[in-house]
Protein backbone atom coordinates (compact mmCIF):
# COMPACT_ATOMS: atom_id res chain seq x y z
CA UNK A 1 0.00 0.00 0.00
CA UNK A 2 1.89 3.23 -1.35
CA UNK A 3 1.08 6.76 0.61
CA UNK A 4 -1.64 8.56 -1.42
CA UNK A 5 -0.22 10.83 -3.91
CA UNK A 6 -1.67 13.79 -2.97
CA UNK A 7 -0.78 12.99 0.92
CA UNK A 8 2.91 12.48 0.26
CA UNK A 9 3.26 16.05 -1.65
CA UNK A 10 1.67 17.61 1.32
CA UNK A 11 4.22 15.96 3.86
CA UNK A 12 6.75 16.89 1.18
CA UNK A 13 5.83 20.70 1.40
CA UNK A 14 5.59 20.40 5.30
CA UNK A 15 9.13 18.53 5.26
CA UNK A 16 10.63 22.01 3.79
CA UNK A 17 9.68 23.91 6.88
CA UNK A 18 12.27 24.48 9.29
CA UNK A 19 12.88 21.53 11.98
CA UNK A 20 10.09 19.61 10.03
CA UNK A 21 12.00 15.81 9.20
CA UNK A 22 9.63 13.37 7.04
CA UNK A 23 7.89 11.68 9.56
CA UNK A 24 6.74 14.45 11.16
CA UNK A 25 6.00 16.33 7.88
CA UNK A 26 3.74 13.05 7.17
CA UNK A 27 2.27 13.40 10.86
CA UNK A 28 1.27 17.06 9.40
CA UNK A 29 -0.62 15.74 6.22
CA UNK A 30 -2.26 13.31 8.25
CA UNK A 31 -3.70 15.93 10.83
CA UNK A 32 -4.12 18.59 7.91
CA UNK A 33 -6.43 15.93 6.46
CA UNK A 34 -8.43 15.09 9.61
CA UNK A 35 -9.01 19.34 10.45
CA UNK A 36 -12.32 20.43 9.93
CA UNK A 37 -12.40 21.80 6.15
CA UNK A 38 -13.24 25.48 7.43
CA UNK A 39 -10.05 25.49 9.54
CA UNK A 40 -8.14 23.96 6.21
CA UNK A 41 -10.26 26.44 3.85
CA UNK A 42 -8.20 29.12 6.24
CA UNK A 43 -4.83 27.29 6.16
CA UNK A 44 -5.28 27.64 2.60
CA UNK A 45 -6.42 30.90 2.56
CA UNK A 46 -3.45 32.53 4.85
CA UNK A 47 -0.39 30.42 2.70
CA UNK A 48 -1.94 32.40 0.00
CA UNK A 49 -1.84 35.53 1.72
CA UNK A 50 1.25 35.62 2.42
CA UNK A 51 2.51 35.50 -0.70
CA UNK A 52 0.34 37.90 -2.53
CA UNK A 53 0.02 40.68 0.20
CA UNK A 54 3.23 40.39 1.98
CA UNK A 55 6.55 42.57 0.47
CA UNK A 56 9.58 43.57 2.02
CA UNK A 57 9.62 46.98 2.84
CA UNK A 58 11.99 48.97 0.43
CA UNK A 59 13.94 50.95 2.65
CA UNK A 60 14.84 48.60 5.96
CA UNK A 61 14.00 45.25 3.95
CA UNK A 62 11.22 43.92 6.90
CA UNK A 63 8.08 42.28 5.96
CA UNK A 64 4.79 44.84 5.43
CA UNK A 65 1.69 44.79 3.88
CA UNK A 66 2.08 48.46 3.08
CA UNK A 67 4.08 50.66 0.72
CA UNK A 68 6.90 50.96 3.73
CA UNK A 69 7.04 49.15 6.55
CA UNK A 70 5.32 50.58 9.84
CA UNK A 71 9.10 51.48 11.62
CA UNK A 72 10.00 53.55 8.87
CA UNK A 73 7.21 55.31 8.32
CA UNK A 74 6.75 56.39 11.83
CA UNK A 75 8.65 59.64 12.19
CA UNK A 76 8.70 59.21 15.73
CA UNK A 77 11.23 56.63 15.79
CA UNK A 78 14.76 57.52 16.00
CA UNK A 79 16.20 58.68 11.90
CA UNK A 80 19.69 58.16 13.12
CA UNK A 81 19.74 54.74 15.02
CA UNK A 82 20.24 51.61 12.53
CA UNK A 83 20.06 48.00 14.06
CA UNK A 84 21.15 45.63 11.65
CA UNK A 85 19.63 42.22 12.07
CA UNK A 86 19.88 38.78 9.43
CA UNK A 87 16.30 37.95 8.71
CA UNK A 88 12.92 40.27 9.43
CA UNK A 89 11.73 37.82 12.23
CA UNK A 90 14.45 39.37 14.17
CA UNK A 91 12.82 43.16 14.79
CA UNK A 92 9.71 41.19 16.38
CA UNK A 93 12.18 39.90 18.77
CA UNK A 94 14.01 43.31 19.63
CA UNK A 95 10.81 45.25 19.16
CA UNK A 96 9.07 42.81 22.19
CA UNK A 97 12.12 44.36 24.18
CA UNK A 98 11.13 48.00 23.75
CA UNK A 99 14.15 49.22 24.39
CA UNK A 100 14.99 49.90 20.64
CA UNK A 101 13.60 53.23 18.93
CA UNK A 102 15.93 53.34 15.94
CA UNK A 103 15.16 52.00 12.63
CA UNK A 104 15.91 48.37 11.34
CA UNK A 105 18.58 47.29 8.14
CA UNK A 106 17.58 43.69 7.39
CA UNK A 107 21.09 42.31 5.70
CA UNK A 108 18.98 39.23 4.54
CA UNK A 109 21.58 36.68 5.32
CA UNK A 110 25.02 36.67 7.34
CA UNK A 111 28.23 36.33 5.35
CA UNK A 112 28.79 32.66 5.35
CA UNK A 113 32.12 31.09 4.16
CA UNK A 114 31.09 27.12 3.84
CA UNK A 115 27.18 28.38 2.75
CA UNK A 116 29.30 30.71 0.11
CA UNK A 117 27.38 33.79 1.08
CA UNK A 118 29.61 36.63 0.12
CA UNK A 119 29.32 40.15 0.70
CA UNK A 120 27.09 40.73 -2.57
CA UNK A 121 24.63 38.49 -0.94
CA UNK A 122 23.54 40.29 1.62
CA UNK A 123 22.48 44.16 1.63
CA UNK A 124 25.90 45.57 2.69
CA UNK A 125 26.01 48.07 -0.05
CA UNK A 126 22.51 48.72 0.92
CA UNK A 127 23.66 49.45 4.16
CA UNK A 128 26.62 51.29 3.49
CA UNK A 129 24.71 54.17 1.36
CA UNK A 130 22.02 54.13 3.87
CA UNK A 131 24.61 55.04 6.48
CA UNK A 132 25.97 57.83 4.51
CA UNK A 133 22.59 59.32 2.50
CA UNK A 134 20.62 59.03 6.15
CA UNK A 135 23.62 60.57 8.40
CA UNK A 136 23.46 57.52 10.34
CA UNK A 137 24.92 57.99 14.34
CA UNK A 138 25.23 54.74 15.59
CA UNK A 139 24.79 51.34 14.22
CA UNK A 140 23.97 48.19 16.67
CA UNK A 141 24.57 44.76 15.02
CA UNK A 142 22.38 42.52 16.08
CA UNK A 143 23.48 39.18 14.39
CA UNK A 144 23.46 35.67 16.56
CA UNK A 145 26.12 35.19 18.02
CA UNK A 146 27.23 32.39 16.14
CA UNK A 147 30.69 32.28 13.90
CA UNK A 148 28.55 33.78 10.46
CA UNK A 149 26.94 36.03 12.67
CA UNK A 150 30.33 37.13 14.15
CA UNK A 151 32.58 37.32 11.29
CA UNK A 152 29.28 39.73 9.53
CA UNK A 153 28.98 41.66 12.41
CA UNK A 154 33.15 42.09 12.26
CA UNK A 155 33.06 42.91 8.50
CA UNK A 156 30.89 45.81 8.83
CA UNK A 157 32.06 47.23 12.00
CA UNK A 158 35.58 47.06 9.94
CA UNK A 159 34.03 48.89 6.91
CA UNK A 160 32.21 51.19 9.44
CA UNK A 161 35.75 51.94 10.91
CA UNK A 162 36.31 55.80 11.06
CA UNK A 163 33.10 56.96 9.36
CA UNK A 164 32.38 58.55 13.03
CA UNK A 165 29.12 56.36 13.41
CA UNK A 166 29.09 54.56 16.69
CA UNK A 167 28.99 50.59 15.66
CA UNK A 168 28.36 48.40 18.40
CA UNK A 169 27.46 44.61 19.17
CA UNK A 170 24.67 43.22 21.27
CA UNK A 171 26.20 42.54 24.74
CA UNK A 172 27.10 38.65 25.58
CA UNK A 173 26.80 37.08 28.66
CA UNK A 174 24.50 34.76 30.81
CA UNK A 175 20.92 34.56 29.77
CA UNK A 176 18.43 35.67 32.45
CA UNK A 177 17.61 33.33 34.85
CA UNK A 178 20.34 30.92 33.50
CA UNK A 179 22.44 29.15 36.25
CA UNK A 180 26.17 28.90 36.54
CA UNK A 181 26.21 24.99 36.23
CA UNK A 182 24.59 25.38 33.09
CA UNK A 183 26.38 28.00 31.42
CA UNK A 184 28.66 26.56 28.74
CA UNK A 185 32.39 28.39 29.02
CA UNK A 186 32.23 30.35 26.10
CA UNK A 187 29.22 32.10 27.31
CA UNK A 188 30.66 32.14 30.45
CA UNK A 189 34.30 33.77 29.18
CA UNK A 190 31.76 36.54 27.67
CA UNK A 191 29.68 37.15 30.88
CA UNK A 192 32.93 38.17 32.68
CA UNK A 193 34.15 39.88 29.92
CA UNK A 194 31.34 41.50 29.99
CA UNK A 195 31.49 42.55 33.44
CA UNK A 196 29.27 45.66 35.14
CA UNK A 197 30.31 47.58 38.32
CA UNK A 198 26.87 47.39 40.43
CA UNK B 1 5.27 46.64 15.76
CA UNK B 2 2.47 44.23 15.75
CA UNK B 3 2.83 41.26 13.54
CA UNK B 4 1.49 41.32 10.01
CA UNK B 5 -2.42 40.28 10.14
CA UNK B 6 -1.50 37.23 7.05
CA UNK B 7 1.24 35.94 8.82
CA UNK B 8 -0.60 35.77 12.27
CA UNK B 9 -3.36 34.25 10.55
CA UNK B 10 -0.47 31.29 9.08
CA UNK B 11 0.83 31.19 12.63
CA UNK B 12 -2.20 30.57 13.70
CA UNK B 13 -3.30 27.77 11.10
CA UNK B 14 -0.07 26.28 11.51
CA UNK B 15 -0.59 26.08 15.50
CA UNK B 16 -3.03 23.07 14.93
CA UNK B 17 -1.05 20.94 13.32
CA UNK B 18 0.17 18.40 16.04
CA UNK B 19 2.78 19.26 18.40
CA UNK B 20 3.44 23.13 17.09
CA UNK B 21 3.09 25.48 19.83
CA UNK B 22 2.60 29.24 18.75
CA UNK B 23 6.27 29.88 18.92
CA UNK B 24 6.98 26.87 16.37
CA UNK B 25 3.97 28.23 14.57
CA UNK B 26 5.55 31.57 14.20
CA UNK B 27 8.68 30.39 12.54
CA UNK B 28 7.04 28.52 10.42
CA UNK B 29 4.62 31.11 9.11
CA UNK B 30 8.06 33.11 8.25
CA UNK B 31 9.83 30.23 6.25
CA UNK B 32 7.13 29.52 4.24
CA UNK B 33 7.02 33.67 3.90
CA UNK B 34 11.09 33.12 2.62
CA UNK B 35 10.04 30.00 0.47
CA UNK B 36 10.36 30.26 -3.52
CA UNK B 37 7.26 31.61 -5.03
CA UNK B 38 6.69 28.05 -6.89
CA UNK B 39 7.26 25.92 -3.59
CA UNK B 40 4.53 28.12 -1.77
CA UNK B 41 2.26 27.45 -4.38
CA UNK B 42 3.06 23.51 -4.87
CA UNK B 43 2.06 23.98 -0.92
CA UNK B 44 -1.11 25.82 -1.74
CA UNK B 45 -2.16 23.17 -4.24
CA UNK B 46 -1.53 20.09 -2.12
CA UNK B 47 -3.81 21.24 0.75
CA UNK B 48 -6.37 22.07 -1.58
CA UNK B 49 -5.85 18.87 -3.10
CA UNK B 50 -6.04 16.59 0.31
CA UNK B 51 -9.56 18.42 1.34
CA UNK B 52 -10.83 17.64 -2.30
CA UNK B 53 -9.26 14.15 -3.49
CA UNK B 54 -9.32 12.27 -0.57
CA UNK B 55 -11.96 10.59 0.95
CA UNK B 56 -12.14 7.55 3.30
CA UNK B 57 -13.08 4.71 1.87
CA UNK B 58 -16.94 3.38 2.42
CA UNK B 59 -16.31 -0.20 3.69
CA UNK B 60 -12.84 0.26 5.84
CA UNK B 61 -12.47 3.46 6.71
CA UNK B 62 -8.85 4.27 5.07
CA UNK B 63 -7.91 7.38 3.27
CA UNK B 64 -8.50 6.73 -0.60
CA UNK B 65 -8.22 8.41 -3.75
CA UNK B 66 -10.69 6.28 -5.24
CA UNK B 67 -14.06 4.63 -4.44
CA UNK B 68 -13.01 2.17 -2.03
CA UNK B 69 -9.36 1.94 -1.06
CA UNK B 70 -6.74 -0.29 -2.86
CA UNK B 71 -6.96 -3.15 0.11
CA UNK B 72 -10.84 -3.55 0.31
CA UNK B 73 -10.51 -3.50 -3.84
CA UNK B 74 -7.73 -6.33 -3.75
CA UNK B 75 -9.07 -10.04 -3.72
CA UNK B 76 -6.06 -11.28 -2.65
CA UNK B 77 -6.28 -9.87 0.71
CA UNK B 78 -7.62 -12.37 3.25
CA UNK B 79 -11.25 -11.14 3.36
CA UNK B 80 -11.72 -13.06 6.80
CA UNK B 81 -9.49 -11.61 8.43
CA UNK B 82 -9.76 -8.21 10.09
CA UNK B 83 -7.26 -5.56 11.72
CA UNK B 84 -9.30 -2.87 14.09
CA UNK B 85 -7.09 0.24 13.95
CA UNK B 86 -7.90 3.53 15.81
CA UNK B 87 -7.12 5.74 12.19
CA UNK B 88 -6.05 5.16 9.13
CA UNK B 89 -2.31 6.35 9.59
CA UNK B 90 -2.04 3.31 11.89
CA UNK B 91 -2.77 0.99 8.35
CA UNK B 92 0.71 2.25 6.65
CA UNK B 93 2.82 1.31 9.91
CA UNK B 94 0.94 -1.75 9.69
CA UNK B 95 1.51 -2.74 6.04
CA UNK B 96 5.01 -1.75 6.21
CA UNK B 97 5.80 -4.85 7.90
CA UNK B 98 4.29 -6.77 5.34
CA UNK B 99 3.51 -9.23 8.00
CA UNK B 100 -0.93 -8.80 7.43
CA UNK B 101 -2.35 -9.86 4.40
CA UNK B 102 -6.11 -8.94 5.53
CA UNK B 103 -8.40 -6.10 5.94
CA UNK B 104 -8.81 -3.37 8.09
CA UNK B 105 -11.44 -1.61 9.74
CA UNK B 106 -10.91 2.03 10.94
CA UNK B 107 -13.06 2.95 14.07
CA UNK B 108 -11.80 6.70 14.23
CA UNK B 109 -11.22 6.96 17.56
CA UNK B 110 -11.08 5.60 21.13
CA UNK B 111 -13.32 5.29 23.63
CA UNK B 112 -12.79 7.46 26.27
CA UNK B 113 -14.19 8.60 29.24
CA UNK B 114 -11.98 11.04 29.74
CA UNK B 115 -12.73 12.73 26.22
CA UNK B 116 -16.44 11.62 26.39
CA UNK B 117 -15.80 9.38 23.46
CA UNK B 118 -18.57 6.84 23.84
CA UNK B 119 -19.36 4.07 21.56
CA UNK B 120 -21.70 5.36 18.53
CA UNK B 121 -18.90 7.99 18.39
CA UNK B 122 -16.92 5.53 17.22
CA UNK B 123 -17.32 2.50 14.64
CA UNK B 124 -17.90 -0.46 16.23
CA UNK B 125 -21.51 -1.39 15.16
CA UNK B 126 -20.07 -0.73 12.06
CA UNK B 127 -17.62 -3.19 12.70
CA UNK B 128 -20.23 -5.68 14.20
CA UNK B 129 -22.14 -5.94 11.17
CA UNK B 130 -18.88 -6.29 9.14
CA UNK B 131 -17.88 -8.79 11.02
CA UNK B 132 -21.44 -10.64 10.97
CA UNK B 133 -21.97 -9.98 7.12
CA UNK B 134 -18.89 -10.83 5.85
CA UNK B 135 -18.19 -14.07 7.95
CA UNK B 136 -14.81 -13.14 9.74
CA UNK B 137 -12.88 -15.68 11.52
CA UNK B 138 -9.87 -13.32 12.78
CA UNK B 139 -10.25 -9.75 14.36
CA UNK B 140 -6.91 -8.27 15.27
CA UNK B 141 -7.28 -5.46 17.65
CA UNK B 142 -3.90 -2.78 16.84
CA UNK B 143 -5.15 0.05 19.13
CA UNK B 144 -2.15 1.75 20.87
CA UNK B 145 -1.05 0.24 24.01
CA UNK B 146 -2.95 3.27 26.37
CA UNK B 147 -5.68 3.17 29.07
CA UNK B 148 -8.39 4.13 25.84
CA UNK B 149 -6.84 1.74 23.52
CA UNK B 150 -6.64 -1.30 26.05
CA UNK B 151 -10.04 0.05 26.94
CA UNK B 152 -11.35 0.10 23.45
CA UNK B 153 -9.97 -3.12 22.92
CA UNK B 154 -11.76 -5.01 25.75
CA UNK B 155 -14.45 -3.60 25.05
CA UNK B 156 -14.26 -5.08 21.13
CA UNK B 157 -13.12 -8.44 22.35
CA UNK B 158 -16.34 -8.89 25.13
CA UNK B 159 -18.50 -7.67 22.01
CA UNK B 160 -17.26 -10.35 19.58
CA UNK B 161 -17.39 -13.01 22.72
CA UNK B 162 -19.31 -16.06 21.74
CA UNK B 163 -19.37 -15.47 18.32
CA UNK B 164 -16.90 -17.89 16.70
CA UNK B 165 -14.19 -15.12 15.65
CA UNK B 166 -10.65 -15.47 16.59
CA UNK B 167 -9.94 -11.97 18.55
CA UNK B 168 -6.18 -11.37 18.88
CA UNK B 169 -4.46 -8.16 20.45
CA UNK B 170 -1.03 -7.30 19.33
CA UNK B 171 2.02 -8.74 21.67
CA UNK B 172 3.32 -6.33 23.76
CA UNK B 173 7.50 -6.69 25.16
CA UNK B 174 10.22 -4.79 24.60
CA UNK B 175 10.72 -3.41 21.45
CA UNK B 176 13.67 -4.62 19.16
CA UNK B 177 16.56 -2.69 19.89
CA UNK B 178 15.88 -1.86 23.18
CA UNK B 179 17.85 -2.38 26.05
CA UNK B 180 16.47 -3.74 29.49
CA UNK B 181 18.28 -0.65 31.17
CA UNK B 182 16.06 1.41 29.27
CA UNK B 183 12.49 -0.38 29.96
CA UNK B 184 10.26 0.71 31.99
CA UNK B 185 8.68 -2.13 34.67
CA UNK B 186 5.20 -2.20 32.65
CA UNK B 187 6.63 -3.43 29.53
CA UNK B 188 9.00 -5.74 30.79
CA UNK B 189 5.76 -7.21 32.71
CA UNK B 190 4.25 -7.48 29.45
CA UNK B 191 7.55 -8.61 28.15
CA UNK B 192 7.31 -11.81 31.20
CA UNK B 193 4.05 -12.47 30.45
CA UNK B 194 4.53 -12.78 26.39
CA UNK B 195 7.69 -14.67 26.51
CA UNK B 196 7.90 -17.31 24.27
CA UNK B 197 9.84 -20.83 24.21
CA UNK B 198 13.21 -20.94 21.92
Amino acid sequence: MKPLASLEALANSFSKLPGVGIKTAERMAYATLAMKQEDRDEFIKSLSAVGTRIRTCPICGLYTEGETCEICADPTREQTSLCVIASPKDAYSIERTGSFHGLYHVLGGLLSASKGVGVSDIRIDELLSRVKDKKIKEVIIATNPTLDGETTALFIAKLLEGSGVNVTRLGYGLPMGASLDYADSLTLTKALEGRKKI
